[in-house]
């Protein structure tokens, strides 16, 4: 068996594993997110609560120039209340398909365009444990400057860095944002493959 | 100025980027997350209100074999409502260190225990957009292997794989959550410096 037969078979349910809904109870609601709490029957037979974020998901764009440079922008984040560097991306509209909204978010935010569809690299959940917020992850290495049309809630600064350094600031703890992190790692194994 | 430089200078607030804090209103409290809506006055003077989730957040740790396998849990994920595969990991408790943590859960989810510090290798907001729900990502390759004591909330079960073939499962979308494809470059990247 291969290994990633192996995490096929791993990812089939098992229902010495599996938890039952019973009970869904909407606590709040709000128009980025919502609250519900489940009740669930544990594989023991016993009750548990599972506290969880309903989220419609997002997207990113692991834009690489023809210098080998991936593109972030500066971003103030008041969830925690500092600046973070990032890759190009927003949340996906309801009914958005998560490529067109990946393609929206790039030139919104940078005025780049892709002039190849975005391949998808990564489908990432940030946080399983609570959300099911997703954030599907795009790659693009052919790129057209176009004008940047900031939406009104945002205000972003572009800048290009070398995938490597970003994976090392990753590393030091400078860059912290999950998708980007995932971004340069991919960025950078497609520059070196080994 | 090198990447990094640059990088560190992007990250200094920036007042044409920052959204200063007005007023913060909780919104519902649970056992394992908070939600509180925050009015903010944006760079150009206007009001804007951010929906946020409070969170403790989490930890994690990359196990690697001397073998060069990564070791994953299985788990059923009620938010998404489908198996994962993914690294031993956990929440944070609160005053707890986030290395005492992984290494608890570490213990806990698998019987490993790293004979050396564990090695912080990333910081990872999963969606710095609305929550300030962090993972902590620590490295260990000196492993020995005690009994298993899963806490009652939690039923699992291990495997170990090649770190390259979860980068591979990530790329095809069958690993998604956002620690352990991080976790899967990392391990890759350390195998095969380039």
């Amino acid at each position: 068996m291969t290994d990633l037969d192996l995490l096929k078979q791993a990812l089939e349910p098992d229902k010495r594993l599996v938890e039952e809904p019973m009970h869904t109870s909407p606590q709040w609601r709000g128009r980025v997110f919502g609250v519900d709490v489940m009740d669930v029957t544990q594989p023991d037979g016993r009750t548990g609560r599972r506290e969880l974020v309903r989220h419609n998901g997002g997207c990113g764009v692991v834009a690489v120039r023809d210098d080998g440079r991936m593109c972030l922008v500066r971003q103030w984040r008041v969830a925690l209340g500092r600046m973070t560097v990032e890759i190009p991306a927003g949340r996906i509209e309801r009914g958005e398909d998560a490529a067109d909204a990946a393609a929206r978010e790039l030139v919104e935010e940078t005025g780049l365009v892709s002039t190849k569809p975005l391949e998808q690299v990564a489908t990432s959940y940030g946080s399983p444990g609570f959300t099911d917020e997703c954030t599907r992850i795009f790659y693009a290495d052919q790129l057209e400057q176009g004008p940047a049309r900031p939406d009104d809630d945002e205000f972003v600064g572009v800048l290009w860095a070398d995938p490597a350094a970003v994976v090392q600031a990753s590393l030091d703890g400078l860059v912290v944002d999950a998708k980007t992190i995932i971004g340069a790692y991919v960025a950078t194994s497609r520059q070196r493959p080994c």
